[in-house]
């Protein structure tokens, strides 16, 4: 047994339910008979090079306050976007962080984050090796966008599915009052992978009212096609609705969003992407001069914390805790995972990925969960997202707006 | 004792209360013992013109569908955007529509919707005094604009203004995770009043987090005001998040959004506005260079019914049958609202008021709700406010989305 103390981070951008997974790990480290102190670095990786950290023990004092932060968007603890050099490149940052582990007695290390959080827990796991510093790495997923390898899904994608899906119902019923000719065109988060877009679908699954086409960044996006689909649709009614992903792409791989195209990145390289829907809407606006409307979700997506998906919160909670568990139980260098033990009923149990097997790669939706013509999804793909959406929270609203638990920087 | 049908149409925009409005003519037509069968007209007055009605009788058949139908979003008997002619010209108009309401008996008019919506039951009101024909035209109005005269407020603003509220809250909550320098821009609906836009402050009155700035149409919008407002809200904190109106503009009456420019109009000669967010945006990034986002909270502000305002669903439901109660009780050509009797405890009343003192007014902040300087609401505008938010609809969800109330066309 490793007994010690333990920190836990967040980082990379905010989900519905990267609090329930921290609400998870504190809950874990709680429990753990092992772990003395649980910190929390604001700022992720970056509140432990500032020394910027608070006691969590001090600040989580009851079930009540665990459910409350398991409610509340974003980011408690903050988040960074620090990328950590080469472990191998011998800079100083890496003395700094061990340094601070050693005086603090710091045995464990959670990381919650996406792809390139990852990329943090892998470099952190092989520096460790190098010195005589036992302390164990976990990395714990989150990301709305579901686009991580070695796990069914993502902690958060299920409460932005929900979203996204509850509010397609309430667009499409929205631009089916009038009777004029429109195209309302819905432009859904998903730089490389369209999981989120394909989530617009879930209407037509269990509602009279679902999107007409539906267009992921994995199938190459030809406008002439759209409009030739667009002609289809308007066959049959009037109010013509449009989901389409932020990352969709023609075939020379150009971004159909016009400020892809100023060559902004973020610091992991991304090109910086918006207007995929405004783009589409001068394009549609110009060809059939109809009245076109585009919608952008935005951040509303990550942050909608209202309309969380109870079986996200749950298994967010669940993971954070099976983190610590595995952690305590001597694994190190992994990122935890769910996997899928039945589709009927719907189970699923955490388990624990190798980072070198995740980090840096993107999982896209595969093919054959794309229609033939590449403007829908298939049944399969809806059935795949249906379970994680299901089920709300019971959210504590006071003076009319739901309550969200801070931790004070 | 004026026996007979009645006839309910909808109009205008949808919001998240307009079928609770229905709803509520629905009870009060079927508890009602002069009324005999009450239609419905799809796609307001169109369907009278068009004969596409149902009987609301055979829809509606329970207290549970009742439910339903109030918590579902958008105009469930369709909308339209139809103005009509002078009652004075003798346009043929009138005569389809009064031999549809002899021919089926029909005594009562009730109309769900907007200000132009109300110019529509004057006209009707004011041919039905040239005829023989005994009906009673009542207006009830609906609007997430808030700015109908004559009223305390209108059915489905207070929705509106929470799903704004409460989106401002997490949208806030988002924004503060990184500690780089950043302004967000929320571009809130509101062409010609800031009401939705002053709601977007709600959160500062009850939770620890507000928008720095707020912008309505009401004061001329200054870029150079705007950018010191900015520098001193930077002095406070890194992430500086604006709430602005649609309707914006600037001193010589130009609004802030692009394509105002165009000068397009919609039928009733209004303005076509987007992108006056983005225009912010724009003009942000250029002159600070730092991370700039702007969000439009675009239509879901006024479809968004899962997290509706049950104290406006039941001011809804209360006003659709007070319009009917009105109307068996004699009055004609009136337009319903609401008298605030009381503050605190907070307490309304409906009453009717003559379209003509309401009809083509645009009911706007007034200047005492908003700061001196022009870039915040004042603490007595928001507690007004306040009362229209509160409480949460029991919604029922089936396969982890809102179950709505359809009724078929």
């Amino acid at each position: 047994m490793l007994k010690g103390n333990a920190i836990v981070g967040q980082s990379g951008g905010p989900t519905a339910a990267i609090n329930a997974t921290l609400a998870g790990v504190i809950k874990g480290a709680f429990d753990s008979e092992v772990i003395d102190v649980l910190y929390g670095a604001f700022n992720g990786i970056e509140g432990i090079l500032k020394r910027t950290v608070c006691v969590l023990n001090d600040v989580v004092k009851s079930e009540e306050d665990l459910d409350a932060l398991a409610s509340t968007p974003a980011a408690a603890l903050g988040s960074c976007r620090k990328k950590l050099p080469d472990p191998d490149s011998g800079d100083e940052v890496y003395e700094i962080l061990f340094e601070f582990f050693k005086e603090r007695n710091i045995r464990y290390f959670f990381y919650i984050g996406g792809n390139d959080s990852m990329d943090t827990v892998a470099k952190l796991t092989k520096y460790a090796l190098k010195t005589d510093y036992e302390i164990r790495v976990m990395g714990v997923p989150k990301t709305i966008d579901n686009d991580v390898a070695g796990t069914d899904h993502t902690p958060g994608f299920g409460s932005a599915a929900k979203y996204i899906a509850a509010s397609m119902q309430e667009i499409i019923r929205d631009t089916a009052v009038y009777k004029v000719k429109a195209v309302t065109i819905v432009e859904i988060m998903g730089r490389d992978a369209g999981w989120l877009t394909a989530a617009a679908g879930l209407t037509g699954l269990f509602t009279d009212v679902k999107p007409d086409l539906i267009y992921l960044p994995e199938v190459p996006f030809d406008y002439e096609k759209y409009f030739e689909d667009v002609a289809a649709a308007f066959e049959d009614h009037p109010n013509v609705v449009v989901a389409i992903s932020e990352g969709a792409r023609l075939a020379d791989g150009t971004y159909l969003g016009a400020s892809a195209q100023s060559g902004v990145t973020d610091v992991f390289g991304h090109a910086y992407l918006s207007g995929t829907g405004k783009a589409l809407e001068i394009a549609t606006k110009e060809r059939l001069g109809c009245k076109v409307r585009s919608v952008e979700l935005n951040i509303l997506q990550r942050c909608a914390s209202h309309i969380a998906s109870d079986t996200d919160i749950k298994e967010s909670l669940m993971i954070g805790s099976a983190a610590v568990d595995a952690a305590v139980g001597g694994t190190t260098g992994k990122m935890m995972v769910f996997e899928r033990v039945s589709d009927d009923p719907y189970e699923v149990r955490p388990a624990s990925e190798d980072i070198d097997k995740i980090a840096n790669i993107v999982r896209e939706v595969p093919r054959w969960f794309i229609n033939g013509r590449g403007n829908n999804v298939t049944e399969e793909c809806l059935r795949y997202i249906a379970p994680l959406i299901e089920g709300e929270r019971a959210i504590k609203y006071k003076n009319g707006l739901p309550e969200h638990f801070v931790i004070k920087n």
